[in-house]
């Protein structure tokens, strides 16, 4: 009854958490994993409770992170959780995954890693020495046709880059940001809780992580126009960035929450000299492929004309649509891989490193707005 | 270590098994099971690794289904295995099911329930004589919006049915089919293996299936046209039913496995005189509501606006899509439910009664064909 | 100020008139016709007001048909009316078109040609003999991509046809058909302005011919299930007819004014053993290919790859789409071509024949419904 | 023979020009224009023939602007032509339309009106003291549900807007610019013959127009980014402008020429306090409305449900489409209109202040990148 399966071990997601959910049901996907223990609630009698509801030992029910790590190395390697995810609120990402690191434990982060470049700069070199493995969750990564559209790519199916324009519209915060309690009340609008930015910092970053995984560009300027919508409303809700990368391609991250009725309209299009790609998450098995000359083609998961990091992404025949829980569950199997030193893909999971770069784009798109809207080095 | 979680086995569905997957991941999905053990092969090395490479106690990897029974028999019943999936090929369902239902094991058996109408009703006796739950895998009654669906016509949002038009169309018998060669060798046109139909008894037996479920009326008559494509083929690659429910709606199954390039083209209309619904599967979160005067509006997974039954199936936010995994996985917490004697509602999950109405719709169909297309009470 | 445009004269078509419309607009499209006159309404008055309105020369305004013909005939051949569109009731179709037709002019007429085969076999004939150009306004066979369709499938993209699969589905009668008042009151209810049938004779039709038009095959058996829906009413509001062609394909159409909220859902699938194509008339700038192994691929309007007939019945550069009348537009310009004796496609424009074919499918439904739904031949 | 349609001349849109036809087609289509004469080439010969092919008065076909001008003021007012439509290229809009209507025609201009917003302006104040009436062929603004959208902002549907998001992107240029002979040759990219933008110029300031048009607000500030592609290259081939509206609204206008197998890609989302409004050209038939809590709807042109101002921009029922012809035909009947003195809806089409607007984006757009992205007033 052991030998084979990752221990693994939650800081927070216990009852009720919605981004507990997707983390068991994402590493139950692969049968990689089995979920051995954790601090699954600030109060430890809920922590303990949620264990029990899922049949798992009570002695691996902590009560706070100390206690966990206390208490997992003193048993014996062939016992020990192997890998940790933090999947509290935001601004406790980077002192537990220090603590986590630090200690020697694999690590899956929920994002943004860290409310600073500083610290997730510590967070990387730390993983770095004490060579661990860290996962960090940009779950759209792990869409089969995201992967497919990185290769394609990758392997130069519309050229040379010419033009990217990422967007992740969200509704969520329209029904209580216009009334002075309600937004007062808002976690994710309150800087202590959730750092620097709201919008660019959840939902921004995730556009600006899929423009430079699946397009292997390096944005390395920023002008930035952010929207707070009230004065008594400390952080953005809206925003757009311009960027140009490395080489000189210009593009565009757009992101908001008061984009009235939308849900996760996440969406990329990056042009190329050749052809172009674009992508849709709320329908996220349609790939679509554009040249000059041809008619456009529809890319879908499963079929063998797709590459195969793509295809080992999917689990099913073609035309039986996987969703989140899916996507998240490649980045389980990716870091499994890792974890098992089995050779995976270099896009298998992202890490630490792009954990960096996110909090560089977050910090240079709000001193980009600070500043007037100029141009900011990531 | 135990208590909540209800003890699993399987029967087939172990190492290189599509169907296992879905079943595996679907009972993980609610965390309401454990994966216990089963029969994961016929070979009983093979079983015993595949339980291995899961963790299983071995002990629990059973050569054959008679010892299966019989071990687990032997067991305390808080030990013993309460739920066994039947996921082995389409005629060792009925032989199957009969043992294990008859040894007081609830079951979730794969469609189609058996081969014949007289087994159907066999299996539906004894589940009931033994009173044990009975699930069918008609996943896509866990689709959410198909859900929704079911509950917006039973609350009277599209009026008195007067038309029902349904499909599932697929290709992947094409490029097989046309050589001589090749279609000889598909199982599933083998009567021996696959009974006594291909495309109706396959995927025209789930169109029937959603026909039923969504608009709670019940099919009495079918005429249908039924086509081998070939003379050496002795089972239907495509096959249409036109039908009359008992309150005389005129409707139409039409199903294909030569319907080139689809992929699993499952879509379902119906028309009320105050409204009606429409439904694709390649594009599950979108559930379309027409009206004779009003805009129409698009309903989506996870939203308020759904019925409870219908959100109750949802796991994440509105806009991040789930998938097959996600279907198969609210038919297993149904299960759950009625194995652990809490409330479920009574589309939570198909049974044996709509494993005795498929085989009806099969063999009238079949019927109905020889005869020269003519209606055939089913 | 004369000598290139054809003159064209309207019968029927005047103020308030829908169809007449859609006619003035198309023949306006390719500038190869200028309207001169006609009989625009049964009310010389009105008549007259409306050919006074588009400054039309009042001399060519009629009181009725046979003035129209004595008139026109007595003028000189260079000022006589070339082109006749019947735009009346259906039930004076035949009548009038039997008229103009004998007088010797070129006749551009609404469809259903006639009320009976008999008649269109009689109007075919009469064409033939004075050999007189006959259109008939099948006008989704002017839609660019419905003639690429056309194209792809003579040029064998998609290998032999294994599979057909045709809808019209329509909702307008549904707020009307459920009031036995309102129903009574409905003309195409009426057989004798509507003739044998009003859901299969006016939208299955047409069904029909894009089945025969696009594929090149030709039905030679019906087996049909129409509806009524109430006793009282003489007339089929739904109806869907299995098909089988000359070569043994099998196919359905399947049509309908009960689909409630649906507008002009016309669509079409044709699967052949080396791919597939689809087309949706509400979105009719899509050509959807698909095949085995490749990813769909979506053809438009305008588009180099496109042939050439297809690229000839587009006015203006891909993606600016074109809608109902350019589609109509194109039909008056194929009887254009063949009025002056220019070279046109043999899908330029449906003719007398096609007219014919569509009556025998009607009276073949009612037939085989009649007759308890057997298989008829047409 | 004359009295109630209006008189039309154009000024080039000759033989083979693509937007002649369009212009004809939508003069057309209202009934309300006669094509009577112009100046439909550069050379005369070849406006003669053309004129002839049109069965047009050949005295009509002028061999130049100035003898147009001379010719049919020496006519009788009630013969004279009473509107010009200028379709020459870009850099004679301004000279031929200062001409036409200093000789107190009424006018149809091309986009862009001028090449600067001096002339614009001119162009302005002159139609303004003669009285006369401007059209500008701002031509999305013609689609019905454009309207539909601008009478629900209007209307307050979606409350306060917080955010305007407008996109057009195009591929054409992709497969000429990267050769450098190639980009030579386009006359798009010649500032002699296409102004001080080609991308911005061309189709931005259509995006631009919509904004305005659709939302009622006004564009005060731009900072924009835009792209040249090659250094040798002295126009723009894709620019970003993002925008603060007098009321402190934020937004965005992206334009391309780049976006490598784009066709028409125009689209235009609108998000408020209460609700949000979503279109794109290539499928103008329907409008999404979207708000915080109810399934989303889809408006389609010609239902009742539409504004009246929307439905008489629509020829056909319902589920028939209409496509750039029928928009361009709505702005022909809009200055039909206003010549003849009915009261018509003020968005019936674009005029000279539209056209002034425009320039002042263009050069306000094109003055923020020569300074580095910095925010310009508009």
């Amino acid at each position: 009854m052991s030998g084979n399966k990752i221990r693994l071990g939650l800081i927070g997601g216990g009852a009720g958490s919605f981004i507990g959910v997707v983390h068991r049901v994402a590493a139950y996907m692969g049968e990689r994993y089995e979920l051995v223990g954790g601090v699954f609630s600030s109060q430890f009698e809920s922590s303990k409770r949620f264990a029990e509801s899922l049949d798992l030992d009570l002695c691996r029910a902590y009560s706070d992170l100390d206690s966990f790590i206390q208490g997992e190395l003193a048993l014996p390697a062939s016992e020990r959780i192997e890998v940790v995810s933090i999947l509290t609120p935001n601004f406790l990402h980077y002192p537990m995954a220090r603590k986590v690191v630090s200690a020697g434990f694999n690590v899956i982060c929920e994002k943004p890693m860290t409310l600073t470049v500083a610290e997730a700069v510590e967070i990387e070199s730390l993983a770095s020495e004490k060579n661990i493995v860290f996962g960090l969750s940009h779950t759209y990564t792990g869409y089969p046709m995201v992967r497919q559209m990185r290769e394609m790519i990758a392997a130069g199916d519309i050229g040379r880059i010419q033009k990217i324009d990422a967007q992740y519209y969200q509704g969520w915060i329209n029904p209580l940001i216009h009334d002075p309690e309600k937004r007062a009340a808002i976690w994710r609008l309150d800087p202590q809780k959730s750092g620097q930015s709201c919008c660019i910092g959840d939902v921004g970053i995730h556009a600006f992580n899929l423009v430079e995984y699946i397009s292997g560009l390096e944005i390395t300027r920023v002008l930035a126009d952010i929207d707070t919508l009230y004065e008594d409303n400390l952080l953005d809700v809206d925003g757009t960035a311009m960027f140009r990368t490395r080489d000189g391609v210009r593009g565009l991250i757009r992101a908001s929450q008061i984009a009235t009725g939308e849900e996760n309209n996440i969406s990329i299009a990056i042009y190329g000299n050749k052809g172009a790609l674009k992508w849709h998450q709320e329908n996220p098995t349609e790939l679509h492929y554009l040249t000059d000359d041809q008619p456009q083609r529809i890319y879908k998961p499963g079929n063998s004309y797709n590459s195969s990091f793509s295809q080992d992404s999917t689990k099913i025949a073609p035309g039986h649509p996987e969703g989140l829980f899916d996507a998240m569950g490649n980045l389980y199997s990716g870091v499994a891989k890792a974890v098992r030193k089995e050779s995976f893909h270099t896009g298998a999971f992202p890490g630490a490193t792009d954990g960096v770069r996110g909090m560089k784009f977050v910090e240079a798109v709000l001193e980009s707005n600070r500043s007037g809207q100029v141009w900011i080095s990531v």
